[in-house]
């Protein structure tokens, strides 16, 4: 072994002990005749000390030589410090150093290993090693162990069985792009890399597996967002013999659990509200309710005036933004020029002040009288002291551009605090989604979904109104899990695939195993899966999963620090059957 | 929730107790006036009793209809049983039926879902789903998850994070063939899938990671050779600052904690040996300690007398069979015809029979007396009743002849009990083998193992003679874990490359980027991994580890219930930039 403790535990506990220390010098202060020097590993920095008149010379010598990064051991007495710095466990002793070690050297690092770095995102990206070295990519990565660790822990207590789905499967067209992989005893044939587990946990539950789940990573071969990796972590779930309600209880138990153990939170409500009350609510599927500001429509109040714009349109809708009466006209007009930037794409924003006398001036006053505002402000909830902001259009647009200005005005107002947790499910999502490029039907959650028994009969008049057994869990503004009841019944399932345009031979080519193994006795079932990166982004406290991947990779899919991907030789291709274009 | 309690856990506690059950129908027997039908689920079965004189009649109907593995649902009550069966947990019990629900039907299985099935390996393998309802596989995956968790728990205790390294990585021509990945958005590149996540936890203690592990699952484009799979599980493990003692040390406690807490035994003994006392002694580097039988090299008393065989072999070397002097010729002839088997190979076998009077009969009596076979007893070990079986030739030859033949004596002699354990390491492994066919070394191990220090030396004079700091665990005869401390050197690695015929740019272009990091302060390092697959198949006292996998593949690489891999759409072979030859 290498040293006798590690860099983050010795205290004043342990004056006068010979220990023996290795690390990476994080700095090194040198007055002369004395020499100080910052020793880092992961678990902390301990304080060496080297005296010219206490150090034996040759040894202080060596330390004159050091430079950031390098690696060394060091033996040494643990004594007090003359200077103690509260804010370190370490800060109350230093090391005398009697014996140095160098280890390794290093180069100078191309940016510095501090909390706050001058590296930029790319460089960064080449020298992962590096910044892992610092500590809030650390620290992510250990919280990241700790999670899955507590996920493990619940869910294996609630007699969950992990079990390992295979990751060389089958290609299957429907839904995101797969990665594929060529294969060589199988000329002329490809296995695909899984998008997700889920036709091997739902052949589980036919098997009798009962409670499956299984972290576990899932590729897709998509056009990257921001924030979109080709190869992430789902926390994948599934249980046989049960209804929505049972599904959504031990999911919140794990997430309160999560909460409690990882961020010491109780929460104490978790709302259950449906895809039409939050689109219609919140404007969108994944509402963050840390804050209120709930949608009011104002059709019947505002229209039939004189007001044109409002007259012509589909839908009048406001929010109130707490205490924002006050705002100047330059603040209200930076809002509604954020509304009309082409990202957000509103034609323009009505407000109206709250003042706190209980009058009410507005940027439509000529065409609405007090009365009429005080209806507005009763719609929206809005107090004395709030700024009703109203837009208007066609329904679907003015909603996501209402929703993203509620987004945006809770930013601004410090009401998306890291520190703060509100979960909530979201139930009852429709089945089908009208698709007007293809002109059919696609499966809003995937083909497997079970649609609710009491809308049944729609499927065949209406199948845009069915509702499915689909429920996703938001946390913060963010989707962090989705999932619902499957269908378990072959002719459902057939029906399923036909509805959503496969003729019976793609069906049977792609899912026939599926159906098949329906007939054998498939009992009710149904699951869910979390997105692993973003839950312990957002529990983290943070806006992007990236420093939670120990090795993620850039926009272009390419891993800059190993470069790849790369070519390989012709004999491989060869032996693959294949060639490049 | 479809049920109130599993068909498990109800006993004569529950007595008149109202209760829920859903499961599959694991038999019914009909007797006209009673019909019991025994329910199936994970935890166990429980029995129904419908009755005529006390069943609802219509309920009572239905319950004739029931076929194997319908999935029904019950109400009724908890009654005492007739005739117990003390077998079974809920043996004391049966529930009286007032309410039938039939789930869904099932057709007829095609093999029987009993603890011996009818099923061969194909139509198991294609139903793998039905084949997880047998008790054997679905306990095999419930043992499997048993074991992971207690690997996390204990490494994670010890402060080792669990990282997840990415499966998208760069293909590297040494060693196994890897399988490939084109991407579509970087035209004629591929990413290659993880043969192991090797090089990316040593970056992660360059970057200060300091104990990583990861249950991960690894790929191999090899032919399969039976009980092997193409993707298979590996605990991979790495530590920083620490000697080679140091990781025996920990992983011979995860090896005696998992004996501990999965089987109930303490291990006494962990023998450490030597690479070439395991070739001298037990033939090859993962000897079967559970029995002794060790080799006997017998050239100094054996050679030099007028037997031909033995003075024209290069080595001749025996052991003692325990008890087996009372063989019969009839016996001693079947293991000469097993040694002679192709697979085994050996031309002939001499053997001694020690008998309890002390004397000694052989087939060599001509050549030896009985001083000359006194001594032969002696070197092998062997008491009054034991019989020598000896072997000559070719030194390497006769070794893994003798080690197959002692594998096959105790195995025809039971001493390869499957709930005994006997851990061992096996030590100082060569670092390089000399490989005919391309006529130069290979790594024994991987390109990244350290030489030992004191062998530095002879790097260049004799590099087939340098031992590694390298290490395999082995268990009742099998490799189940092997690692090493790793070179943190740039400069001994690029030296390690050139002695494997890497020229400098092959060396730069696949491991640039590790020689690179190794220029930022690499600490000293070195780990192992286990094969998570073969290392619970033989912790459950099984010989084959595809009980243990959920969906294993056959020989040929394929997956016979999804039929994978198959052929994909043109469209897709566009899109990533190749085609088929």
């Amino acid at each position: 072994m290498y040293r006798s403790h590690n860099n983050g535990e010795l205290n004043a506990a342990f004056i006068n002990k010979e220990v023996t220390l290795a690390g990476w010098v994080q700095k090194s202060r040198d007055k002369g005749f004395m020499i100080w020097v910052d020793l880092r590993d992961r678990y902390g920095i301990t304080q060496l000390i080297f005296d010219e008149q206490r150090t034996d010379k040759a040894v202080f010598e060596k330390a004159k030589s050091l430079g950031r990064e390098f690696v060394i051991q060091v033996k040494g007495t643990v004594i007090e410090r003359e200077s103690k710095n509260p804010n370190m466990p370490t800060g109350d002793i230093e090391i005398l150093v009697s014996e140095l070690t160098i280890l390794n050297e290093a180069l100078l690092p191309p940016f510095t290993i501090e909390d706050e770095t001058d590296g930029g995102e790319d460089i960064r990206m080449k020298y992962r090693y590096l910044d892992i070295r610092r500590n809030p990519v650390k620290n992510s990565l250990l919280f990241r162990h700790k999670v899955t660790m507590e996920v493990r822990k619940y869910l294996s207590d609630l007699n969950f069985c992990e079990v390992e789905t295979p990751y060389l499967i089958k290609s299957t067209p429907e839904g995101a792009r797969d990665f594929v992989v060529p294969s060589r005893m199988n000329e002329g044939q490809f296995y695909a890399l899984p998008q997700s587990p889920q036709t091997f946990k739902q052949l589980l539950m036919v098997g009798g597996m009962d409670k499956y789940f299984q972290i576990v990573k899932c590729f897709r071969d998509e056009d990257l967002r921001a924030d979109r990796q080709p190869e992430f972590t789902q926390i994948d779930c599934e249980m046989a013999f049960v209804e929505q309600e049972d599904i959504l209880n031990v999911f919140e138990g794990l997430t309160r659990h999560l909460l409690k153990e990882i961020k010491g939170i109780d929460v104490t409500e978790f709302p259950r509200i449906t895809y039409d009350y939050a689109m219609k609510t919140y404007g969108n599927d994944k509402p963050d309710i840390r804050f209120d500001m709930k949608f009011g429509e104002l059709n019947a109040v505002a229209q039939h005036k004189d007001f044109g714009v409002f007259n012509s349109a589909e839908l009048v809708v406001g929010i109130a933004a707490p205490g924002c009466a006050s705002y100047t006209r330059k603040e209200i007009d930076a809002l509604i020029d954020w509304v009309k930037r082409p990202q957000v794409g509103a034609s323009g924003m009505v407000y109206v002040k709250c003042e706190e006398d209980g009058s009410y001036k507005s940027s439509v006053d000529k065409f609405y009288d007090q009365e009429d505002l005080k209806k507005w402000a009763e719609i929206t909830n809005a107090k004395p002291g709030d700024l009703i902001l109203v837009l208007s259009g066609n329904a679907d647009k003015t909603r996501t551009q209402l929703s993203a200005l509620r987004m945006e005005v809770a930013t601004r107002l410090g009401l998306r605090k890291p520190d703060e947790f509100a979960p909530l499910w979201v139930v009852d999502f429709p089945l089908l989604e009208w698709d007007e490029e293809s002109g059919r039907y696609h499966a809003m959650h995937h083909p497997f979904t079970s649609p609710k028994p009491e809308d049944f009969e729609l499927i065949t008049t209406e199948p845009g109104k069915v509702r499915a057994n689909a429920y996703d869990m938001v946390l913060n503004g963010n989707e962090i899990g989705g999932g619902s009841i499957r269908i378990h019944d072959k002719e459902l399932q057939s029906r399923m695939f036909d509805l959503l345009g496969f003729s019976k031979e793609e069906a049977e080519n792609q899912f026939g195993f599926l159906m098949n193994a329906f007939q054998f006795g498939a009992p009710p079932h149904g699951g869910l899966a979390f997105g692993l990166d973003r839950l312990v982004a957002i529990l983290g406290g943070q806006e992007t999963i990236r420093d939670f991947i120990a090795f993620p990779k850039n926009n272009s899919g390419r891993d800059v620090m190993i470069d790849a991907p790369s070519i390989i030789d012709n004999k491989q291709l060869e032996e693959l059957h294949i060639k490049l274009k």
